[in-house]
């Protein structure tokens, strides 16, 4: 089952804390929002301008990506966690 | 009877927690606010864009969406409980 | 006598609870805003938009329509209780 | 002595409840911004959009218009009491 | 000494209330923010607009305006109080 | 060393009370945010509008200008005391 | 591992106060936001504007920057801490 997400909306799956270790990435403990990780799972098609345009994304499924600690809302999909967040709170794309 | 919604609306009836399991998802008990499931009933011509045209919806009668736990307006029709609410505030369409 | 709304405002007649009951609209008691129904008597000529256009209005006189618990003014005209409200303001027609 | 308005600016004359009564409008003492009446003195060229053009007012001299309780500010003229308010606080011009 | 204002703002010299009186404007002892009045001495370019361009000024050196008793800044120039405002905080032209 | 402001920021050295007295300009002490003076030392490229063209700035090196008391923000270059400011928080050019 | 921030984001290192103090530019410690140094260590393609366009960043990889104490989000990357933060966070960029 999938959910495809609306305009400039994707579908996260958070990659656990263990893992962001082992990837290089450490999460700091200080005060604030901190960054996360995650991968794309499914992308809307764009964000919709005020003059009817709708702009492209610039992440793709696979993509994986820093996002805010309190980006998007949850939802479990097969047993599954996933973020549904707007393209606008990703921070950037690792690239390994 | 019918509600034809205004602009950007859309008429969903909510699909009961019940059902939400037996179809694979499970809105979790954590903090925040939930996204709930609905099926469309009635959509809107389109956004008013601030040039005058309108927008097409991209999301039609009989769609399956995400949406906030405490997102769009309730009234009662016929006996049913539905809800009013923004494309906006769809985050996604599940495909089974 | 009558009042000609400016832009994109309506002059609204509301529908008692008690004959919403009978046309088969129920409005729950239960928390938030509720919508409420009313009869269209009078439209504005539609609402201005930012490159100088007037956009027309999506309701006519004579429409049935949802809107918030709270949309709009009261004003009384020649012993009737009539509400001023903006187009914004109303969530959908009742195709009866 | 005159006041010439800026931009989408009017001059109103307030008309006193007791006039109100005998021209049929009465505003209710229930709770919220009730409308008030006034005639319009002068009217400004018009809004500036932010394309650069002026939009044309919707009211005129001599209009009946409604208004809420606090829209605009007061200044007295020649020994008169007025008010200054932007076309947007207008909600309907009154057609005896 | 000249202070050249920039954009849409004007160098405003407050006209005292007791000139004010003679000349037939009483400001009002009741509450809320009274508007007041003064003579310009000086007026920006105009207006920068979203697409760039500039809008002229509605208002120009020697007019008499009204504004909000709270409107602009007050700068002392070469031993006389002023005031610098945008055009948009002026309510409107005193035609005497 | 020197900085480049970005966009429609400007660098600029405040002058103190000292010499802004014997300039003919006096702060007043009343209530309130008091414009206060300086010179600009540099100058971004101009603001960007959101048709992607950038308007060029209405100040240069070199102009004395007014501002209010807490716009900008400090940093020391050099042993000098600096405020880097947009040219939006600017009132005025002084004209000696 | 890189990052690759998106749109107007701009990945920063931040520059110690020792070096700081050396370079010649002292943070003083008033009250207030103060700014604060890094070098860009990578750039996001641009703003997207309105109309569906990328403005191009007038920041570039190698730049030593001056932004707000406050600005941006930390993430530690390879054991490095970094600062993701937009273009607009920027005050100016240092010119040795």
């Amino acid at each position: 089952m999938n959910i495809r997400p609306l305009h400039d909306r994707v579908i996260v799956k958070r990659i656990e804390a263990e893992r962001t270790t082992s990837s290089g990435i450490v999460i700091p403990d200080s005060a604030g929002e901190k960054p996360d990780q995650g991968e794309i799972l499914a992308v809307g098609h764009g964000k919709i301008l005020e003059n009817g345009e709708v702009r492209k994304m610039d992440v793709k499924v696979g993509d994986r990506v820093l996002f805010g600690k309190y980006a998007g809302q949850t939802v479990k999909v097969d047993g599954q966690e996933l973020l549904v967040m707007r393209e606008e709170d990703i921070m950037g794309v690792v690239e390994a």
